[in-house]
């Protein structure tokens, strides 16, 4: 294939975190209405903990998701195989997907098939980042390609889905495990 | 004309580009209730299949779009025609319709005009693409521009245009026609 | 003041220009049942010709704000006079008005006072444009800088906010017009 | 930490400032009837006037920290703490949400636990802005950081979040202070 030059590359997919991540506070569920008192508001607020909880959780796993993926592409001058170029684009996909079912996690954020699709997303996003990181080791010859880093997530997200069928809150402690282990310095987990 | 410097076309391009793919995302019609019962929920999404479909069909376009699109600009220095830049915008307008007309589908999947609309709009993209790829091939001097990979998308999408009329369901089936075949390497297909 | 690299200046407002023409679409007011039969799906959009005429026109006006504001900052190293940046920052302000005028015109195409909000946004962005225009040449220490141009629009767009009081209908063809003028190849114009 | 390219870092940060800067007009809460009579439709205006308010105080609010963002950045080669690319995360989270509670503010504007709530994201907004200069002058090893500027949007956003609670009118004036502060030229300041 015609190798694809590393900066648009990076261009275009910076474009879509960053939109995705801003997407995020878009969606929302704000309180159709706000008391003027304000210790009132406050505990107007509480039902309102889970989808601020579901909000962190996504904007913290984006902005991993792009700390990682910078570390990635650092490693290569061009994108130069197929198979990179398109788990990336369908890492793409799953990212675009994370605001929409956070959205419709925090509308109804106790319900178990709505942290499932959750979930899903969550998990079709770190598999297919870890396909381009394997991708992406395998094309630079490395004898051993550092897979512990790349399951993790993946098993993660699965226990998650399978978690929420029971308890949608075990689910949202599930899902921020990652997003801790991947905000801790490599030398902590590696 | 003034030359265009190639970097900033490419980032506009790119933004524009980011952007349509990921409100996709946003624009889908997500179910306004869902069953807390695993089983009932994945039997109520069936009648989001055609929405689903919509979507990554729109997906993978805007993806192929994208990374003809850089194949493209890297044969050039600088944008020094005008009717290269014109027909660039002509096909970012058509662009950033997909989003519109991939929303208006899924709103209602089986309507035949509203595939004629989404089929249409994928037509103007690809026609429009199809004349900057020819000025800028012709921009080179070059002796024989190819046209059977600019020709084939603009068949299929006028065809889906035609049979949405009769059968709405054979049309989606059109139209991820063109995106297999620029999915697929070159060689095999030219 | 301490200078602006030129790159950051440009990629943020490449940034807002291509969310703002991608916006645009998505604030398009799609009709809401759609005649399963396409001749009279045809005779339904009838009513929304003023939407896309003001669709077409807020795009063209924004791609060729794009065109002007590159040939713009290609003649600058860097951004090194507070005049520039900021006058620069207030068109970005009306940029970013130019999809929401243009939805509130579409809901309501024929509504004078709709289409003099309309005329008033692309009045404020090409005054904003103009006096930016004028800062960077004669940061230059230009003898002679060529305001022709720089006038055409605000007049138009002027004139267009007080004939949408008595005509809408004649309001988007002056709309049109600084479009049409801009469109041309220089040589033509001045 | 493996240090991050600066140009990813400035092209991903300046994505999400251009979105959230584009979408504070997207969010404006456009009167839904408007009349055709031009001097009613001006009186009508009138309870828009602190929606538009909120919306250019976002604007500038938003523009002056992309301003200094940039004078941050451009004192860097790399980004080689993970205190710097953290505290810049948290400020790109609490610069998401602008769009959000300027949209909330907006619908209902006298309403004093809106105006908390707008006040504290600005203030999650400055601190993290100043922990973020701070982080960096320290890595430059610099014997002095200038924290006066620093410090002084923090507290007026802080005290602009107490005085909502008395008077949402005097709030909107504590809140357009800073923006006015910062857009001084540092001479006049400092």
């Amino acid at each position: 294939m015609q190798p694809i030059i590393k900066a648009r590359f990076e261009q275009f997919s910076d474009g879509v975190f960053a939109i995705a991540i801003t997407l995020l506070a878009l969606e929302l569920h704000a309180p159709a209405v706000v008391s003027h008192d304000a210790v009132r508001a406050v505990r107007d607020l509480v039902p309102f903990v889970p989808s601020i909880a579901t909000f962190v959780i996504s904007f913290v796993t984006i902005a991993i998701f792009w700390v990682n993926h910078h570390q990635l592409t650092a490693m290569l001058d061009t994108i130069n195989r197929r198979r990179i170029l398109w788990s990336n684009i369908l890492f793409l996909l799953f990212l675009t997907l994370i605001p929409f079912v956070t959205q419709a996690a925090s509308i109804d954020p106790l319900n178990p098939t709505r942290m499932v699709g959750y979930s899903l997303v969550l998990l079709g996003g770190s598999v297919s980042f870890s396909f381009t990181r394997y991708f992406i080791h395998k094309s630079l010859a490395e004898p051993r390609v550092p897979m512990r880093r790349s399951l993790f997530g993946p098993i993660m997200y699965l226990l998650a889905a399978f978690v929420a069928l029971v308890s949608p809150i075990a689910c949202y402690f599930l899902l921020a495990i990652p997003a801790l282990y991947y905000f801790l310095p490599k030398s902590h987990t590696e």
